[in-house]
């Protein structure tokens, strides 16, 4: 049932994608084309789906946060086509498709990845097509997914594995890259969708944690997955971290304390939501469904 | 005088920008180091000017408009950085300095450009340091910027640059083409420091009309300039558009005729500020600059 509820949101999302770029008939058309191509490539839709059910899980409307979570799927493309450039982790293929500057060139790909950046500000700023959502809240959303998102998280958290790349590094400079890189976009899904569901400021609060501990623990089974499966399966080349020596969980702790620790991240995250009033059944199960990711 | 009043604000503008790096010792320091390069290399603040004048000649406090008008140049300086790198524009030297991927590398660049563009939504949407600047307005600054740098405006016309890059061209691509690369950005300029500073909406329109005007001029004399100036002068390699065979008024108009042309947009844009109520002095002297730097 639950996991038809997913399906059902996914499909929201991408309606609301498709709407996005439907209005953009002004972009160059094959910037327009990459763009499109990079977010409508397919993908779990993890964190659109997060914002969702976190405003519903605090009472709030589901349409109140669907431009905010369609937004969050343009930012995590951006970061996807912009670390698979040459210049950074020199990608071939991303989802079982060749990756954007594959197909339509390097500076293309560039300015693709800086268009969807900027198309998310202007979504989750602008007056919600669906029902009216206050300006003093968009502007909040739009600075606390910027903070997320930027030199001092997800942006920082690849240049700080640029510069680890190939060298020593340890447990606690490892949970600082993964917290920025992955981390911080996936807490701050989780408290955009509470804000835009009216949350108070203790669940905002408590949903921050679970944010933290789901953000780690979706890292911490990536690389699992990266040395248990294979390409087939992931549809990307695997064993990438290892072939470019990157830091990995497995590689610093082991394949199974690994797993250990995943679970535990998973069990704390759960334990976090018993502060939040409404329901939160679909929280939980996103919560497992990061972990049965390995499975 | 007037200089006096425009180096005031500059210093003012580049205060805010110190401010702003000074509270992000949160970001990896290269990447950090980087940011700061480029957006403390100098260069003449128009944007964050215009910003800035604009706000006060609606009768706004100059408080309320300095975060977005260092938010404007965040976001030039990124256009710049991702502009130079060698999938682009491939250029070594900018405001006579290494540019920043020769300095940093490219994948550095790349994300220093990603974190810039973020860091001004940040400082858009975040509350005011200086005085009480309401949500709503802070969410349609942020949008109208949105609008004006993303991928259906500075971004789609760098993509249309590219493309058009060494083929044959008309005018009405060429007008396209910068007005998209220059002409929104500075036009949007106008308008946030219109609407910080409290614009009914004649005003806002007229200000559009002032912005539209200026911002195509700003890209005629540029051109003017890469013609008859010397690298000495413009502090990065000259000729450059001759050489990489891309359209220009000069090449399209000659010379002397798209002198005129810029002077009659001049005297358009100063046209439009009579229906702006308060002190136009400075907005009229800002037009007149973007010419004289041709002299």
């Amino acid at each position: 049932m639950t996991a038809s509820l997913f399906d059902e949101i996914r499909r929201e999302v991408e309606r609301e994608l498709t709407a996005i770029f439907d209005r953009r008939s002004d972009v160059p058309e094959k910037l327009l084309e990459s763009m499109r191509y990079s977010v409508m490539a397919g993908g779990k839709r993890l964190r659109p789906v997060l914002v969702v059910c976190s405003a519903e899980a605090v009472g709030g409307d589901r349409k109140s946060a669907l431009p905010t979570a369609a937004a969050f799927e343009l930012i995590h493309t951006y970061t996807l086509v912009h670390d698979d450039l040459p210049a950074m982790d020199n990608d071939d293929l991303r989802r079982g498709m060749p990756t954007n500057h594959k197909k339509f060139g390097d500076a293309t790909a560039i300015l693709a990845g800086d268009g969807l950046l900027t198309l998310a500000f202007e979504v989750i700023t602008e007056p919600n097509r669906h029902v009216p959502v206050g300006g003093d809240t968009r502007a909040e959303v739009a600075m606390v997914v910027a903070r997320a998102v930027g030199a001092q998280g997800t942006v920082g958290g690849q240049q700080l594995d640029m510069e680890y790349e190939g060298k020593e590094s340890d447990l606690t400079i490892l949970e600082r890259i993964h917290a920025l890189k992955t981390g911080v976009m996936i807490t701050s899904a989780v408290k955009s969708g509470a804000m835009l569901g009216g949350a108070g400021g203790r669940e905002l609060s408590a949903l921050g944690v679970y944010g933290d501990k789901i953000g780690l623990a979706f890292q911490v089974f990536d690389d699992i997955l990266d040395v248990t499966s294979d390409a087939k399966t992931m549809g990307k080349n695997v064993g990438g971290d290892v072939r470019k020596k990157k830091t990995t969980y497995p590689a610093l702790m082991g394949l199974e304390q690994s797993k250990v620790f995943g679970e535990k991240l998973i069990a704390e995250a759960e334990e976090a939501l018993s502060a939040v009033k409404g329901n939160t059944g679909p929280l939980r199960e996103l919560a497992r469904y990061v972990a049965k990711r390995n499975t």
